[in-house]
């Protein structure tokens, strides 16, 4: 497929297909931010980017400055223009609004990034197949999210061109993946005056033409970052001189499984990924962990965090060891709002292509639950929305793909639901 | 047998056998104390008794106040003479001097505390055969500690009847077994003016006639005594509640024995008891546990102790538990002067019952060391000597026992060793 | 109070407070069987003792012969009839069956076992201050199977005197605290033609007129004791010698805490004591805990038993012991039945003393879920109910006791609850 | 520098800088081996290649298959004589043989295996400041063995211009980094007519000048590498369907540092790497380490690794992962012989370069201890020495270098040795 110059009149499939062949994970979404920047501000949006998307102090798992910089300089090479790369100041994401009548506020939220994740590059594989697989290697949109983002572009130029009574709030969020941007745009500011709040999912194993009216009641988690320094020695000569970073994550790591579980709420904790390197007769001075925990309510959550660190503490203290965590990322739990999902389950109704409408609940864990907690707090509404999509392999997989007649119902049953709610 | 009223004229057999029969454990020896300070009162030596012996703060693995109280009433019972009892204020252990001439102040350490051991009661085993096996249940003299205050009876008794050139200071030293007793009176100031130090034990797995004329370097050890303190909480209805003791020590435990040995030098750690008693529905609140650590140098052991003191508190905070340690017991090493040692050499040469003299080093752990030391560090000079004994069974075992004719080699190569010294 | 010679016709209060005298923990409930058996023999019932109650392959968590010989005398000393002494062949427990017509067989399991708990004994508790506080030291019904036991005895009056349509089993079962003696009772076989069973529970922290129409869904759960065996070895001589029973059990220990517990039910792990009692320079060649897994249904208890037998298996290996387990207890899940329920609520809402009916659920375990799923598995149906009787204080503690008045009240509720379901 | 084609007739520090500019790594040594071997060849030698160096079934830690071949295509690259590659066999090493006089088989061992490790490029560093630092980013001459090459290139070449009474052989040995090429070459049944062994190492932290006349008793090692496979499962959907291969590696490990060390000798344990890579939210299915045991004697190395194998085991069983071990290398332990040692010191002492001759114990591990330990069970005598070489770093460093004087000591002491063993 060609790529695209600008998404302002691409049909939503080719917008789709051009952000599936230019993946860019989390807080390096240079190319998808400009690009659908420049289509916003065409559309007559008001765009807001970079420090004004976001709490930057709430920024969590942001990748190295060597990384984020190449990340900008390959969306440059890509056809990013350049006039929005430069308001980004670094940091991703898209907030654009535009008021049309004297109505409620209706904020949609999209999540924009791609997974690191290497795509499937045989013939089984449609992208592959028909030329739109990722050209970046290492990362896929193996979630969804870019047709996420054409969704949100629909929908922003069906408003354009129709209006509503009421002024629309897009919000395009970087780094879903790990958790690691909700947060900060959720503090930017920008959700104060949210009265309703939608965010939507495609896929999720239901087919295309079942509408998710409500998903539901995510986990709560928190991943931590941890490294263990200690000092090295020869193990043959002079063990005793070492200060062992292994023996303090593997302490930690034992005793991190051990915590006890809550009483009534499904609490959970792994570690993902450990790696210390030496070699064999180097008494290990660094260890590093990524620990995930999770819970079915915000306090469980924090119960469950609160032990690790405690149990990392006293790791480090056992074998003389420093340490230092980072948070990697971080969501929370939500209800959604039945006023919200009712009239969902009126504009899915009202549309030809869907079949089925159904009510879930979330396995896993979503940051949107910081967006729509903030609007809810402010005494607004929200709910979590699913768009089916015949996903022929499971989400976060190298053959992952969606039914892209889905990318126009998702559109058709979000501006229903928003005509609804004014 | 016949229980004895005094020592001051008694067969050293049958002041042995009425030891053996009336076994006091460390720091409740009162009947052991007060008999000996009366004979050695009577044979003409100044005694010192109680805190007089020791530094009391430097006491350790002291016995809860109860048992020691029924000790002294039972010592009572058994004959032990009011007056010593009441000098001795609770604390065991005597330090008798008599000055015969100008020469140097020789001291002679024997230790006097029998073991917490059950002994054996059947006919294979000659003290329960011919009557002298002991009359306190879970109380045994199983390391010959009888033998040696026997030893340093006759000792006193030699020099009162001959007198030498010289000043003798003997130290009857209460809890040798756990290494609680050496301290305290290796720091009772009385040790300072000695010029040379004799210890002495007999058995250690040699035959009768054999004398080992230095047996040398100990491993220093350290015994602590742990209490993990947490929360219950029904481990069904909400485990979250708890504070885990438990696991606590299980995490101690784990990675005790993990600490790095030392390099140069051999170190040891063991953990010989733990406890937690609930029901199985019940989160531990409490979990206590015995440490001990060794090493080839007084180094090496505090080097183990301290590790071993970061993991404990390192445990305590992952498991969020309050904790306590206590030392139990102590022990440092020494190395025995060649110039004792050969006088030592000399004295065993011109006894006719001693037909091999041997050196040997120290598998275990004393408390002599400390005395040893002290006097060492004073200018002195000091050497541990061992008596073979044909002990039929091990040391510490309830089928222990040793051949009665080690006791008078005992007494001949000491005082020919002290007159050497002269 | 004065000991009862018989329960046959004293008022149910001075049987509860006889039997609250003589308490007689899980296995050992000698003097309750004969007395019971006793009264339910003159009541005109068909009495089974010893090895008809039960499937004897099943009993679990028996105590040593010497323990259970010992209760059997002490229940001779207290009066137990002889006769029936010796027809329960050491096998607590009762089982008595008469038919007063044509109408279905309905089943009330009782419990009868006391916990090994100390009773307090100062005037703050009733039982003390009134002289009827446990005459066993260490033994104490600190869980109501006292009222228990007088309510099927209640019951059993009742329609001896009243008769009913149908025909009446009372199960009295031994050894429910620990869950041991439920199964056994399950599979006698003579559940198998029971059509509703009803069993019972007092307090639970519920006031006196309330009830407790279905106390439903408690977790599965299982207990086992585990024994590792290696070698003893002096720790500062010879480590390399040792097979360490504690380090065995201090890695499965860690380890079991660390299972990954099931995805959509409640499952719980706790070990509750461990032992290893060694001096500290002795590498411990035993060690013993006792185990316990919960789990929302049997198959998630099946699975944590699972992979606790695969923890404690691998920990042996890993430490090169011998090890054994045994099964202490073991319990399932039910769900209670709508229709019997009902007839409870009925029951309930026609008892004057009666003002609150609720529906609970449970937090713990409970073996009368083998006889509930055996007479469910067979075609019948059963509820488990609950009588308030404002305990001053929880249950399994030294100060439990109930509101008396609840006796009556139990025994009137299930008379009308079996004449409903006639 | 200028690469020489050619090491027949180049100077020998030209042959060492040669090779520090093309380190080659254990099992990679082509371009090293063929240009040896065409000199030795020329030298007049008999020359053995490929599999008449080693027993093949005994190479341990042979890199990947791909690895080997790029290794030999660089070294194709790089100017390898062709004919000796192929004769390779894609084995690395050479054993060169020339029969002198009558006298006896005298062997010489050199290794000639690089480090994987990036050499320092600053001007602070020698080689790279004159231009002989590595070409092959990531492999580095860090300890050594390129001098070592060089003086069995220089003992090859004064035997081949003026003979002795005896037969050479040189041993140019692959892979001694990580123990992996000693025992292969050791059973290549090379070493059966060796009558006296040399094994030669330069620097060992000694000045220029200084002759280790014997470096002895190395610790016994064993290197194995572990990866334990399980399950992966979503941790927060459902935890209980993974088989957690790093809890294994984490019981793994905790129990392996608490093996119990030896009585007599000194014993070893250390894990220096260990990886499981996943997303935080995935149970890992894989997780590798690499272990490594040591023992002051041959037995108690093996009762490490004896030991080390059965935690593994169990660790697997207590996780419910496979595993498979391998071993990545193995050393033994030796002592040298008198008789040559003190050749040794008499040539030493006729060298005027030489002006301190020490003996010395090792701190860790050697593979020649193989080739020796086989020369003496044949009634052979051997010696490992030292030449010092002023290393301005430690060994196994990025600034490891030597003072290139040190390679003609090494010759001449040799020499001079091998012509006193005649």
């Amino acid at each position: 497929m060609d790529t695209l110059d600008t998404f302002v009149d691409a049909p939503l499939r080719d917008v789709r297909r051009d952000l599936h062949a230019h993946p860019e994970a989390g807080w390096k979404e240079f190319r998808t931010t400009a690009l659908l920047a420049d289509a916003l501000d065409e559309l007559g949006y008001d765009v807001l980017l970079g420090t004004e998307t976001v709490d930057p102090d709430e920024r969590m798992g942001v990748p190295p400055t060597d990384d984020v910089a190449a990340a900008r300089e390959r969306a440059r090479d890509e056809g990013a223009p350049e006039e929005y790369l430069e308001a980004m100041d670094d940091i991703t994401g898209v907030i654009a609004t535009r008021t049309f009548g004297d109505g409620p506020v209706i904020g949609l939220r999209t999540d924009i990034d791609a997974l690191s994740l290497q795509e499937a590059m045989d013939d089984d594989h449609r992208p592959a197949r028909e030329g739109f697989a990722s050209g970046h290697p290492g990362e896929m949109h193996a979630c969804g999210h870019d047709a996420h983002a054409a969704i949100g572009l629909g929908v922003a130029r069906e408003f354009a061109e129709n209006g509503f009574d009421g002024t629309l709030k897009l919000f395009f969020q970087s780094a879903e993946e790990g958790g690691r941007g909700g947060k900060p745009m959720a503090e930017s500011g920008h959700l104060d005056d949210v009265d309703h709040l939608l965010a939507v999912h495609v896929g999720l194993d239901e087919p295309t033409g079942t509408v998710l009216s409500s998903y539901d009641a995510p986990l709560a988690n928190a991943k931590i970052d941890v490294t263990f320094d200690g000092e090295p020695a020869h193990a043959g000569r002079e063990p005793n001189a070492g200060r062992n970073a292994l023996q303090a994550a593997t302490a930690a790591i034992g005793n991190l499984y051990g915590i006890a579980r809550h009483r009534d709420e499904r609490t959970r904790i792994n570690v993902g990924r450990v790696s210390a390197d030496n070699a064999q007769n180097v008494i290990c001075e660094e260890a590093t962990m990524r620990v995930e925990v999770r819970g079915g309510t915000h306090d469980a959550n924090e119960y469950m965090l609160g032990r690790a660190r405690e149990v990392i503490d006293g790791a480090a203290t056992m074998h003389d060891v420093d340490y230092e965590t980072s948070l990697y990322g971080k969501t929370t739990t939500f209800e959604n709002d039945d006023a919200v999902t009712e009239r969902v389950e009126a504009a899915a109704s009202a549309t030809d292509a869907v079949d089925e409408i159904v009510r879930k609940e979330f396995g896993g864990s979503e940051d949107a639950s910081y967006l729509i907690r903030h609007v809810q707090e402010q005494g607004g509404t929200a709910t979590y929305l699913g768009i089916g999509a015949s996903n022929p392999a499971g989400h976060h997989t190298a053959y992952f793909d969606i039914d892209e007649t889905a990318i126009d119902i998702g559109v058709d049953v979000i501006v229903d639901t928003i005509e609804l709610l004014t």
